[in-house]
């Protein structure tokens, strides 16, 4: 470990702190993996912080470091690494979490929230290592996304811009929890697409998916339905097509404002493949304004595992 | 004239050519309106252009102009001020309309769409003068967009950004003339403001509308509703807050993206005035993610009477 340089990336989510020693090329050397200990307040959160990267940096010199880059939920203002009222973060409001590993370790550290570091994960390493510009959008819990113009990512007046998830594709549409109708978060979000998933289904008694689910709805996950679709099931298959849909309208509407044709899905439904790729593509060259359907093109994300160290890491190399 | 300095701003229109001479305050010192005489192609729009300039810049040095600057219909290469398509302009593929005019004039010549030369024109001298960023929408026969990002036009990988006519608030909404559903165009352009105002007016009989356009609807337009809702007429009242509704919608949508707050509204609905921004207002922050809401400003736009002239004025002094 001494002629190539290494960051360290955490990946800080609601219930674990996922930290990787990642090398230039994008590898993981080393990682570990801790509980957050959120409900214990922000002290206990960094406690467990620190706890994770020291299992990993012992008997390494700190000189083969870049930096430690941080991928946080909530709102972060990354000039100086404050996390303001990550969701599922009881007693947080705003902490300097940056600034605290920075003097702790003697290390450069860098922090975004998860949707840009996902966003300049794959600047760095995965699909978008050779575009100038890209819409990244990560599907989960919730609709996140990132916008990279000209290798930079977009933050916005005050860093809260990408929030692709809030684009609406219907203003008398489906409720979403932030208080809007029609967001594209409230069709492809996990729990909103199980729960327009499961209306369906009552209509198609013959699919697959109910065996799966040993007609038990509380059993349907986005996992059931890949499994369904990948043997053919017609409903499976037309759930997917709906969501790349759905996804392809909100998505016509920002390509028309940006004019960035590169879109890279991530994130676990990214797991449907091809068939939704395909869907999302389609749907988007058929709304978007003439000029720009050319220059369209749906990619999948290239960091699967372990993409969230990976996407935190990526932020070290990119600051450095 | 000698002191300070002046632009020439040319407004290319699909009927008239309206040229101006502007100061660096934005005053117009001289103005003159010619015939585009578009139908007889490019070579005849060139001419009328270089007549309308030459009619204002008789007996005066060159030496006291900073330049050139063309708002212009079409897609613009800026860098090279070729225009392209513009609608309404047969013949016409892709013409070097600054190369041409600043060889011809020895003054350097700034092409920009006209979506964009209202937003640097709001830059420069009205609205937006003290802002770092805001989104500029002109709402129009179609509904144009410019976004503006500290100080700087944004204008995406090929020059398209900013068409905010094309955000899509129904995906299974009005039929859009770009072959799209539920753009805000869609709802807003004058031609479809006009057509679901009539539809609407049917149930709406004891409406003053009725009376100003003589029970012809052939007779519907926007300054007419003007009209009406001055002299509190509910149901053009309705109409304005259902406008403002429509494209608080689209601009939910943008601002949850960009995180650019504030949003200056011009062209010829705009004259619905404070009722129409208010309920454009009122709408986003129903709709826009909550940490946003408070930085929500929608502002009518300054330049009013010959915006276009000064708007292309303002090319000029913003690239000088």
């Amino acid at each position: 470990m001494s002629k190539s340089k290494y960051a360290i990336g955490v990946d800080l989510g609601g219930t674990s702190v996922k930290v990787g020693i990642v090398s230039e090329g994008g590898k993981i050397i080393k990682k570990t993996d801790v509980d957050t200990n959120a409900k214990n307040g922000p002290d206990s959160v960094l406690a467990s912080i620190k706890k994770g990267i020291d299992q990993l940096i012992q008997k390494i010199d700190k000189k083969d470091f870049i930096g430690i880059g941080i991928g946080s939920p909530g709102s972060v203002s990354p000039k100086k690494g404050i996390v303001e009222n990550p969701p599922n973060f009881p007693g947080w409001e705003s902490v300097p979490v940056g600034n605290i590993l920075q003097k702790h370790y003697g290390l450069k550290c860098s922090v975004e929230n998860d949707a840009n570091a996902a966003a300049i994960g794959e600047m760095i390493f995965g699909a978008g290592k050779k575009l100038e510009s890209f819409i990244m959008i990560t599907l989960g819990t919730g609709v996140g996304g990132g916008i990279i113009i000209d290798r930079k990512i977009y933050r916005g007046m005050f860093g809260a811009a990408g929030e692709l998830g809030h684009v609406s594709i219907d203003y008398k549409g489906a409720n979403c929890n932030c208080g809007s109708t029609g967001c594209i978060e409230a069709y492809a979000g996990n729990n909103y697409l199980v729960r327009w998933v499961t209306e369906e289904l009552r209509d198609y008694s013959t699919s697959l998916l109910n065996f799966l689910i040993k007609n038990n709805n509380n059993q349907l996950t986005p996992k059931l339905i890949h499994s369904a679709a990948e043997q053919n099931d017609t409903f499976a298959l037309y759930v997917i097509d709906k969501l790349g849909n759905y996804l392809g309208y909100a998505l016509a509407s920002t390509i028309n404002i940006f004019d960035i044709g590169k879109v890279i899905i991530g994130g676990g439904v990214g797991g449907f493949g091809y068939r939704l790729f395909d869907s999302i593509e389609g749907t988007i060259k058929e709304r978007v304004l003439t000029p720009l359907r050319p220059r369209v093109k749906v990619l999948p994300a290239k960091l699967k595992n372990a993409a969230g160290i990976k996407g935190a890491s990526a932020i070290a190399f990119y600051k450095a």
